[in-house]
């Protein structure tokens, strides 16, 4: 059954939920938007895998990137979608109804409807943003298809529970390895225990305490955490490795490389330290005369995002960028994810009074 | 081809370790030994599974049991054995080298060669030492044939060095579980990290100083270790779980409740107890006439055992039980396992002259 693009927003977002979209699946809900698009005269189509891209031509002096991601963590049981009424909120429960098949509704229906909006509009659907970084679809098509990227202003329908949240924490996960030797745990005084070696590890996160920094106006709350910890080789062995795996969410203020140095300051003296994963943050960019202007459509003071998000990817294209979409982001991937009704509406509704 | 049991100890040693007998795969070295020693007309041969027992009949007031395990752990590209000398000394390499091979082909050897022994002799070839409690031949036998197992004193040939090592430190494993509450590493004020809540665990242990306990004037020296240590869920998710699994071993003058008690007194104020695993230990037992005997035939004074041995099974029934055998214990198991040749005959020598 193809896509009505012509029903309500939450309508549009259930069809889309129950299109099952696991990152790796998303052939077919990428074949039924752009059949749902192609055909359009105010709209240029463009299929580059499992990627869809939607642009308007009016020769208007800027142009806004509005994107979504098209695929989900893996189901639950939470398909397909049903409504449910809690404390008297109408909510779609299911997987994708938070992040973030609403968003990607309202894009897909405002990009149908709006044949003449204010601004030149890129509407972009992408695939595997769930997954590793080297399958995202926006990042490829930075590499292959940059031009298909240019604006002066993106908006990425990410749950920001129906605010406007400006840039966004970088993320580092790093190791710190401790090393002993080993020996049998009957004879532990031949050995080294390395997973007691851990222990000034865990004290100095445990005793921690993380920044709050002002960036363009908006405080983000940065995080250090250890998130994993594996040592050991045997019930009668004395352990020869620990590894604790940290993960450090830092101010967009600070760069990659500074984060790197701060982290290696604190941990080197403690541990080997091995750097697995490093994406610098994205500063809100609310100074853009666009943005500016988009706050005030919308009617909402703008909030920090802490987690990260591929506004970073618009952000480092030097194309400022905000996240704002339906739903609340600490449901993303729970089980029990679930959107209000009215946020989907609220979005739609900020959306188009801004592109008209 | 049939062992030689009249080849000297080293040389019988070589052909057992070339029997591959990983636990599990007995079968074949217990039918060589059963062979090897049934139709002497001194000894009451009867196989149980791939254990074998042969006892001698001579009406002596007095019965020794002389055991030792037929298996090993997984060969490592050590198999067949050779011969190097190292440093002057001549070394037979190979897995089974150390545990216990040379202590099986000893008591092999004095079994076919000692036909009126001063006392009454059970000599014991048992399998699954290397596995599980649950596998073990000698605790199979305990339950299905206690009788066979009776005995006013007992050797196990496992690895001393040629010393007399007396009695053994019981062995309690155990695990210490913090919990915390899940959230989104960006968000990471949201949860309670598990993980670091650990730190309390690692900092006891790391500062705790085990006792020394002198049990009949053997110093058995104690040891507390972490051994394992897991927790965490995903590189962006506060765990909620850190599993921290810990060995003490503690003199035999502490019964198993009361290492149980000493261990929750210290850890159950800082996360779940879980009791995994507890074997008491085997006082020395040295204080009795043939363990007296013993020692003074073989000219050595005795010492501790540190590692948990089936001595403690004899223990358990009343029958004081040493170690002897050849081999260094901290080369069992180990990649470069094995023995100076002159400790095999050293050992055999030994046991010739007690029991002539």
């Amino acid at each position: 059954m193809a896509l009505d693009l012509s029903a309500s927003s939450i309508d549009l977002t259930r069809q889309l939920c129950d299109i099952e979209s696991v990152s790796g699946n998303e052939k077919r809900i990428a074949d039924e938007i752009e059949q749902a698009l192609e055909g359009m005269p105010h709209l240029d189509v463009l299929r580059e895998g499992d990627l869809v891209v939607a642009r308007t031509h009016l020769g208007h002096e800027r142009r806004v990137v509005i994107a979504g991601h098209i695929d989900t963590v893996p189901v639950n049981g939470n398909l397909p979608t049903r409504i449910e009424t809690e404390d008297g909120i109408d909510y779609l429960w299911g997987r994708g109804t938070v992040d973030m098949k609403p968003g990607v509704a309202v894009a897909l229906k405002l990009a149908a409807e709006l044949t003449a909006p204010s601004v030149d509009v890129t509407w972009l659907f992408y695939d595997h943003e769930e997954v590793t970084s080297d399958l995202n679809g926006l990042a490829r098509l930075a590499r292959t298809r940059p031009e298909l990227l240019e604006g002066d202003f993106a908006i990425l329908g990410e749950p920001s529970n129906g605010a406007v949240e400006g840039g966004c924490n970088g993320t580092m996960r790093f190791d710190v390895v401790t090393r002993g030797k080993r020996a049998h745990s009957a004879r532990g005084w031949m050995g080294e225990n390395a997973i007691h070696k851990a222990e000034p590890v865990l004290a100095l996160l445990a005793a921690f305490e993380p920044d709050t920094i002002e960036v363009d106006g908006l405080a983000y709350r940065e995080q250090l955490n250890a998130v994993l910890v594996s040592g050991g080789v045997a019930g009668n062995v004395i352990p020869d490795e620990c590894v604790i795996h940290i993960n450090y969410r830092f101010a967009p203020s600070r760069s990659a490389d500074e984060a790197e140095a701060a982290m290696r300051a604190l941990f080197e003296p403690l541990g080997e330290f091995v750097l697995r994963d490093l994406s610098p943050g994205a500063r809100p960019g609310l100074d853009d005369p666009l943005a500016q202007e988009f706050l005030a459509a919308v009617g909402l003071a703008a909030k920090p995002k802490y987690g990260w998000t591929d506004v970073a990817r618009f952000s480092a294209l030097g194309t400022p960028a905000v996240n704002f979409g339906p739903g609340d982001p600490s449901l993303a991937h729970a089980d029990d994810e679930r959107v209000p009704l009215a946020q989907i509406t609220a979005c739609e509704d900020a959306l188009r009074a801004w592109l008209s």
